[in-house]
């Protein structure tokens, strides 16, 4: 089957976006074929804020329902992709919208969050991230934060995670974890990117890799296309085809000083690099292959040049991200 | 001269009470004879409620202004003994006010704030505490939060922080840091208590210790005034006669629905026993020497009869705090 006729027939789904959303941007979701969209309403966020960004797409969602609808169940993805509309899944990338508090869990769940990161780049109160000099593991606030996930139904991410504090996770969850948007780092050494330790363990308990063409997190040179093939192939030999998926990490229409926001917060006042090993205080140009959600048939067409099988290519561009809502999510 | 003569000629400082305040409370600080009393205003509460409690605070001082007074500065302090009033001291057990906003640290400065504690008993943004399965240490934002408390002259508490985390405190921090009340883990070995090592670290940066006669914090048999003493004792071989002082942690009034809260929190649902060594629910009885702020010159008696000089029980009894903060804070 040609590429583009392939890709019109899959179910696509990228296990994370922020961007700086409007209708052009929701549009350009239909053009690049996307069936979900997990969309970030925290990074830094605490309840209060966090919530008026859950309703901020409650109430998008009303104005675009021509484009898109919220979903809260895999049926409603389902439903979106026969509808020719994109399914949004509501998550956080920290868990400072639960604060400490694990009754907070439920509120969000019950306002349609599906899916939440234990961690964003810094340290809190459940566990440790990528970034820190020590590593606390899973607190013992953080296990009980992952009860009370499971109990939700809310899927663990554990992208910006440090390496002790993911592998707690994979033990401590009864359901599966994931990290929605990272690389092996066997493929690009970066403390973003996760071990081949991690991705077996999260493989193990049934979890799910997405694999991201995020420039910070693979080689800066030659051909970027086919070092994001390279990470999805690495994840494939180490986790099975059934546990990779793809998750972008998209993030368009911001300046460079919500840039600054989403890597300084309000806990420096000094500039965090972030994920940039250069340095880079400016947001770095998206690869040639991928400027932004029109281009997903063009992941389709590099899994295929690469040489998957049609069927493989079927499972990592969308179901089996959509197997596991079905499987381990109220999604 | 006779102790209780000598108890009434000295500036008497406590360096950390969590009480259920009311007037008979404060006016049984004058009966005990404290010059003043450093008190908690948040053990889990966010920005918000922090700062109602804050201002609890400036308003039962304008009610019972016969009493107390809200103390800035040193010199507040002074006038409170001149005046024979008790001077408050404010200050918070756990970062969680500041959640992870440097910002918010010059906001509770301008309140009134003087101290706090980087955590309390579970893992934060800051710091790991003494309870956590593994040790953080001071985390990139603690290091931040550590330099803006120097900047605003508020005093570093680590009276519940793990180990890691108080020595890399007291390397970060510009100005002393203290322990406003816990003993030395060598008099009593629970987590809560301090090592030799990190007495050390203390006094060598001019910092302070707070010997507790808080029941769980010292063997709960034998003689319970003797086994204050041995704490203050080995603190002063260990920290030299100048870092010790009194911090007793006394809490009175409150049932066991708050010493669930105190410990439990929002962070689990299962009751998690604090300080406590034997499972106790309830509160632990104060030991028959010191039964509450009234009892204040039994402490003065009990480092007599141990043997130290007067200048020695002076110091101990609160001209180490007052030349601490004299030096080292605003207030």
């Amino acid at each position: 089957m040609n590429s583009d006729h392939l890709h019109a027939s899959l179910v696509v789904i990228d296990a994370l976006q922020y961007s700086n959303w409007d209708r052009k941007a929701l549009a350009q979701w239909r053009e690049g074929g996307l069936t979900a969209v997990h969309v970030t309403c925290a990074i830094w966020e605490k309840p209060r804020e966090a919530m008026a960004n859950v309703m901020r797409w409650h109430r998008r969602a009303e104005e675009h329902h021509d484009l898109i609808c919220i979903a809260e169940s895999a049926g409603d993805v389902r439903l979106a992709k026969k509808a020719g509309r994109t399914a949004v899944i509501l998550g956080f990338q920290n868990a400072s919208p639960f604060e400490d508090d694990l009754d907070l869990v439920e509120v969000f769940r019950r306002l349609g969050v599906r899916i939440s990161q234990l961690t964003y780049n810094c340290q809190n109160q459940a566990g440790g991230s990528c970034y820190e000099p020590a590593d606390s593991g899973l607190t013992r606030y953080g296990k009980n934060l992952v009860a009370e996930m499971n109990r939700n139904h809310m899927i663990v991410d554990t992208s910006h995670s440090s390496e002790r504090t993911t592998l707690e996770a994979a033990q401590a969850s009864q359901a599966p974890i994931v990290a929605t948007h990272a690389n092996p780092r066997a493929v690009f050494d970066h403390p973003r990117n996760k071990s081949d330790q991690v991705l077996r363990e999260i493989a193990a308990g049934g979890g799910m890799l997405g694999c991201t063409p995020y420039p910070h997190l693979l080689p800066m040179t030659g051909d970027q296309a086919a070092s994001w093939a390279d990470a999805v192939c690495h994840a494939i030999d180490v986790m099975g085809i059934d546990h990779v998926g793809v998750g972008t990490d998209l993030s368009l229409g911001w300046d460079d000083d919500c840039l600054a926001w989403i890597r300084n917060g309000t806990w420096t006042r000094t500039a965090d690099t972030g994920a940039s090993l250069t340095g880079n205080a400016s947001w770095e140009p998206w690869p040639a292959y991928f400027q932004g959600p029109a281009d997903f048939p063009s992941l389709t067409r590099t899994l295929l040049v690469r040489g998957l099988e049609e069927d493989e290519v079927r499972k990592v561009m969308g179901a089996n991200w959509l197997r596991f809502l079905e499987e381990h999510s109220e999604v």
